[in-house]
């Protein structure tokens, strides 16, 4: 059995020396490397943004959803669009397990796993594709994928629904690095706290803060925020336009007796927030970027620009253990649970 | 005297509620507010990206260049290249500060500074263009400034030339943040060793990591590393294309017995490094993009690819007492006070 390398370079086929996410074509034979994992899957969790290029380029018509995607895969060895660049997840149950892996990897044949890192990289066969549900982004197929050594997943729960575990999943690393950052006492401000992530983030934050901390959400519309202030899930809510710096410092300068905060995360999917951001933190403070609409050079330079002495850290969607505790949320309160079924499963 | 915020944005004219930087145009009348220093400016260093297209445009003449700075000043308020985006920095005297600064600033009428502010959101007014000096990017004038209370600004020192010191503060970003992360013991990598910003950095990380660490020089040309080397910068060096992300992790691997990088702190300014710098750090590291051409996607999803729980940091080009701390290197170094007086000043 041929060896392979942790990160998958030796499925890459072009251009040579890449990385498989970066490559515009690897290799899909569904033979295993001696540390791959063969997963049988059974749903692929498109890429919101790449499901939408597609169902427009297919004008809604499923036949032809089906042939974009099967010529993606055909075409690359796996399902990474190629107008976007983005992938997805999938859902499948482990078939076969790489014997250099054995001893190593707490995975057995049989269990059901949702792989974690992007479909742009995984090796991916589709025989055929069953069913396609628009609306949620998911696709039904009978297909193989491969798992590399370094890739990340979860083993499915038994006691959440399917499409709940995948919703809280897809954002899993914004609650995890949040319960790893706050501490007890302090003041952590979530920007896009009313969304998906930013809930979760809520969540995690108040938990660390405390009884001496304060947690403040801030939205967009009152109308979101409603929903998170019915939840409890924040100490503070305000509404305010995330791109208008001045007017979020100002908000969050009142509700902190101008002592600002010492940690800002960043969830709000929109542009030009950095500012904000910057601005909210305390001088020492620490702003964490889960956006991806994040500018690096308009946070460097934004900071430099105030003359502000934040730690600012790229948001990593993965950190140990990181979909445990988003889905350990899903148990623990019943209020989230019921706003994420009703939203996103 | 009227009383004025902080960031400047008492001076935006438009479009209203934004900070000076993405301002269009600001106010540069120079009677100053109540929290504002006004600056008698000397000399304008003006951004590499920006005076590379200036000179261009005017087709490398004199009286063309300067009518350009001119028209851009007399448009916006501030020398903002309305191209590039980019400003630069100044040298100036003190010649007067505001009232509610007495007592929180150290500053003193008469004391000669460099604005580290940028130049895009630095009130300006040029009275005379006297001297263009092309090959280093500096414009001397008759002309004021102002600087707002957030500003961050260095004394030049008495005993450094002028030059030497712009040149290395121009850069103080770098090691500054470097001598606060690097601890007895670290592995340290500095991609970009060789470059600007890069040999400071591995001047602080050697002095920081000490005998029981290990500092790790990667450069992209044998020529270049080969001034590193003779200066002794170092522990150990090495030539690696920055860009691709597998030689880098195989040659730092070799290096490093296989544990990798405790500390990578990337100072190339060259697309597509991240890959680079999230391999060859431990799977627990620490790395910090000091280069502008870092792209905050490419970092987050490339991590969560590989699976790593690396944590990233955005490169402030501030942290407290920078232009001292970067300074004090040229004193402390003949050797690479000899080399930065050789290339850059």
């Amino acid at each position: 059995m041929k060896k392979g390398c942790p990160f998958g370079t030796h499925r890459v086929i072009e251009p040579q020396g890449v990385l498989p996410q970066p490559a515009l074509k690897i290799d899909n034979t569904m033979d295993i490397y001696d540390n791959e994992i063969l997963i049988d899957v059974k749903t692929l969790n498109i890429d919101s943004a790449s499901f939408t290029q597609i169902k427009e380029e297919a004008q809604g018509d499923l036949e032809k959803i089906k042939e974009i995607m099967m010529n993606i895969v055909e075409s690359r060895g796996k399902h990474q669009n190629p107008v976007t660049g983005s992938g997805g997840m999938l859902i499948g149950t482990v078939e076969k397990i790489g014997p250099a892996l054995e001893g190593k990897t707490p995975l057995k044949v049989g269990d059901k796993i949702a792989t974690l890192v992007s479909l742009s990289l995984t090796p991916l066969k589709i025989q055929e594709i069953k069913e396609i549900r628009k609306d949620i982004d998911q696709v039904d197929i009978v297909g193989k994928a491969i798992l590399f050594e370094s890739g990340i997943y979860a083993v499915m729960p038994d006691d959440l629904p399917e499409n709940l575990a995948l919703s809280v999943l897809d954002v899993a690393g914004a609650p995890a690095q949040t319960a790893k950052l706050v501490k007890p006492g302090d003041t952590v401000v979530v920007i896009g706290g009313a969304g998906k992530s930013g809930m979760l983030c809520l969540y995690e934050a108040k938990k660390r803060a405390g009884i001496t901390g304060k947690v403040i959400c801030l939205g967009h519309s009152e109308k979101s925020i409603e929903r998170v202030r019915e939840a409890g899930l924040a100490d503070v809510y305000l509404t305010a336009d995330a791109t208008n710096a001045v007017e979020v410092m100002n908000k969050i300068k009142e509700v902190t007796n101008g002592e600002m905060a010492d940690i800002v995360i960043n969830c709000v999917n929109v542009a030009n927030t950095e500012m904000a951001s910057i601005l909210a933190a305390k001088d020492d403070g620490l702003i964490y970027f889960f956006s991806m609409a994040t500018n690096f050079t308009k946070a460097a330079l934004g900071a430099e620009g105030v003359g502000r002495d934040t730690t600012m850290i790229v948001g990593n969607g993965y950190t140990k253990g990181h979909g445990e505790i988003a889905l350990q949320v899903m148990r623990e309160s019943q209020t989230l649970r019921k706003i994420y079924e009703e939203l996103y499963a």
